[in-house]
């Protein structure tokens, strides 16, 4: 076996990890247009990258929105196809007061790399950059044909992907999608994930009064936009933490015992989400456990509100206006433009007849489920097994990444979803980190899963898949899904 | 007669609005820290003004706030004393983008002056500088002793300025305090206002999960601060409107049936209130007309929320804590304490357990009665005739002027509200302004109503007090508090 990539990969660490760092300082921040220039710098240091590292074929294609990184090693056709999912934008490292230290300047403290994009995606992203150089600079080549897909707007729900994806269909033809964006369980517990969430996410403005009015002269006479947009929230959920909206629950599958099961002895407790959490109060639908709350059912959480006065001190006010932001996680079978007509005409009925309500839609995706028992999934059960010396769990996630959706849709390929994320890494909140530890055990599985993948098209089978998971068919039941063909 | 300060006042009107334009230049945002230099310089600029006038006493008292102004010209022990209070300090100018012009940039539009502060007091404020100015410029003396006490804290609630009566207890000693700081009906209708809601603003404060966490991974598990915050503030109204604190309406006192027909017959239309607030739906407490809902009876306003994220776009996120700045409107006879007791008894009830909930207090005032035979209030009636030809009508207010209550249970003396700002002036809302016309004939009626004083106090009574104003004691019935002694 040729393990000079691995002895390239470890002997280069503490460069990778200084040009990850490189890669973090930029910030890219897709929802705000502010930092527009940022995210097209950043693709373009992402390319050149790219070519610095040997990578034959690069381009970067500007989108309606942030640019997509587009870069390919095609060796031969007979060879397998990996197609490699990324971004490289991040979420808004808000609230800024609560971080560390600055979100655009990565530190590295002991075993932890701090950064707003660490493990989000710039570092799961990189581990597979860093698996291509390795390759190539020993080996000169790649075991696979390996194209790259590195978008700049999945933060914001990917709005400009999935039309660059059906109008290059044939450049991004591959067999499976290879994706780290994911969570794992622990350090030394890797996890594949088999089903995501979808997502909904929607803004709800509330207007009453055309102007701001003072609250001394008018309040008690005439309505408060944002007494009336808690109101409507408040309305949203029932007293159990169900979803209060008529027909929600129509189309969400109810799981097998055979996968609860499975969930109840593989996956997180009900103790382990909460720490995680920093919490102690579990909340929710009552009769599922809390891994099952946040994967197999769906969710509505009120991400933001603005409204009135937010400076220090009072200010006697009926504001004009109040905005809310809200996002909802689909489960199986829901189709996120059915849920939101459903919460369109819900909100329309409950809106006081004083105020108007109106909705914005920001994004949409659909829930998305992979088979346990593809052979790329078992190519990645392998190759975890090499890395971290460790079956990888099957698990559910309770996020979403609307590219998955649209390689099933589209490309008809299933997604190997392979996380190396930690659970408090702080995905999307302040003082995010990537566990530096699993960078590079990362790269390593990220090297073992090629491998498997040439050696599985070439039907060498050099693999034991006798217990490569646990999830199996008998367990899951017949309402289990078998959603891509093997 | 000594009609020549009036002459000088009408010969210097166009001079008096450039002054009054440099007094709105200064961005006295009591509330914003960052002001904190600007509210210094003003009362700097106000003090050197009242000095440039001829004002001979004059002091800038240092507060742990913002400065308070005093200036005195006092002629003779045995003249009637009045004791003229504004305040120089604004409410914040937010939302900065709906405003025609840059806030604190005055500018005349035909008969307007806009500007934050333009009638919300600085320009009413000025109308009794100018008539100081006036008669010192002319006569040499006023008819009375005059005391002014100029606060840069009003806007905030006053926070220092009972303890600095208190304090200067013989300094302040009047016979009657005069303040222009409240609305008329319309440019013609003016008005003299003889009850103040009280106010409380609070703070509240609701903290879940100890960071924010990604709403993918754990929506569905935790509660929401934001959506527990908003449930708060939707339990704090009942379906009617009315305000569901237990124990809220113990101690609020009904009118009796002759001042409620006074103020239907005198007071605005629930028409005309609604298109002052520009607004076509009513709403509040049932069986009262508007005008009632905003004086006779107390409110609950939500001025502000903030939590989560509020950028551009979407972010999934559960925020680790929510914060809604609420205010009541008070009346006769709920005390401040007590009702913030009931509403920290109530909220401690209803928050769920999954979240915590705190409460700051931000402001406190009592409501304020004045009986409207005063013969203080009978000169206001008089200088109203002599300046706009037509007798003022006696109205409730609904806001609250803190230092009304303090004057009448510290000094001891009643408060004159004379009001020149019109209902659409925009006090507290963007784009304010101060109707010209007004600020002259502002200068008028005080000028009139200090003449009116002295000669009261000389027992000279020179003006017809017959039909001073509709509303009598046998109208209000026994119920109408007779609050200061004639």
């Amino acid at each position: 076996m040729h393990l000079r990539p691995l002895n390239y990969a470890r002997a280069h660490r503490q460069r990778f990890v200084a040009e990850l760092i490189d890669f973090i300082r930029f910030p890219t921040v897709s929802a705000q247009p502010r930092h527009a220039e940022d995210v097209k710098n950043c693709a373009a240091w992402l390319a050149e990258h790219l070519r610095h590292i040997g990578v034959p074929q690069i381009q970067v294609f500007p989108t309606r929105g942030h640019p997509i990184v587009y870069a390919a090693c095609v060796r031969a056709p007979a060879l397998a196809t990996v197609l490699i999912y990324g971004h490289y934008d991040v979420q808004p490292p808000d609230p800024l007061e609560e971080w560390r230290s600055p979100p655009f300047e990565p530190i590295v403290r002991g075993n932890e790399l701090d950064g707003r994009g660490a493990c989000d995606d710039k570092g799961q992203l990189f581990v597979h950059v860093k698996t291509i150089e390795s390759y190539l600079r020993t080996t000169g080549k790649l075991p696979v044909n390996v194209k790259c897909l590195l978008e700049g707007e999945e933060e914001i729900g990917s709005p400009n992907l999935p039309l660059f994806i059906a109008r290059h269909e044939r450049m991004l033809a591959a067999d499976v999608a290879l994706m780290s964006d994911t969570r794992i369980l622990a350090p030394d517990r890797p996890a594949i994930n088999y089903a995501e969430r979808g997502s909904l996410s929607l803004e709800v403005e509330v207007r009453g009064q055309r102007r701001d009015l003072h609250s001394g002269n008018f309040g008690g006479a005439v309505h408060n936009p944002l007494q009336a947009l808690c109101e409507l929230i408040a309305g949203l959920h029932d007293a159990n933490g169900r979803i209060a909206i008529p027909g929600f629950y129509d189309r969400v599958r109810e799981a097998g015992a055979g996968e609860r099961a499975y969930m109840a002895r593989t996956g997180p407790s009900d103790c382990e989400i909460l720490r995680d959490a920093t919490t102690e109060h579990a909340w929710g639908e009552h009769g599922y456990s809390l891994y099952e709350r946040t994967t197999l059912r769906p969710a509505l959480t009120v991400n933001g509100i603005t409204g009135g006065y937010q400076g220090t001190g009072g200010k006697g006010v009926i504001p004009a206006r109040a905005v809310a932001k809200l996002s909802f996680r689909l489960v199986h079978d829901q189709d996120p433009a059915e849920v939101e007509a459903l919460f369109r005409r819900h909100l329309s009925r409950i809106t006081p007849p004083a105020v108007r309500s109106t909705v914005r839609t920001l994004a949409r995706a659909r829930p998305a489920l992979i088979d346990p028992r593809h052979p790329a999934i078992r190519a990645a059960v392998f190759a975890y097994r090499q890395s971290f010396g460790a079956t990888p769990v099957f698990l559910r996630s309770g996020g979403t990444i609307p590219v998955v959706n649209a390689f099933q849709e589209i490309l008809r390929i299933p997604t190997v979803l392979m996380g190396f994320a930690l659970p408090d890494d702080g995905m999307h909140a302040p003082n995010e980190k990537f566990h530096l530890p699993n960078f590079f055990r990362g790269i390593e599985t990220s090297f073992w899963f090629l491998d498997a993948i040439s050696r599985l098209a070439a039907r060498a089978a050099p693999y034991q898949l006798q217990d490569e998971g646990e999830l199996s068919l008998s367990q899951t039941g017949r309402t289990f899904p078998r959603e891509v063909a093997v």
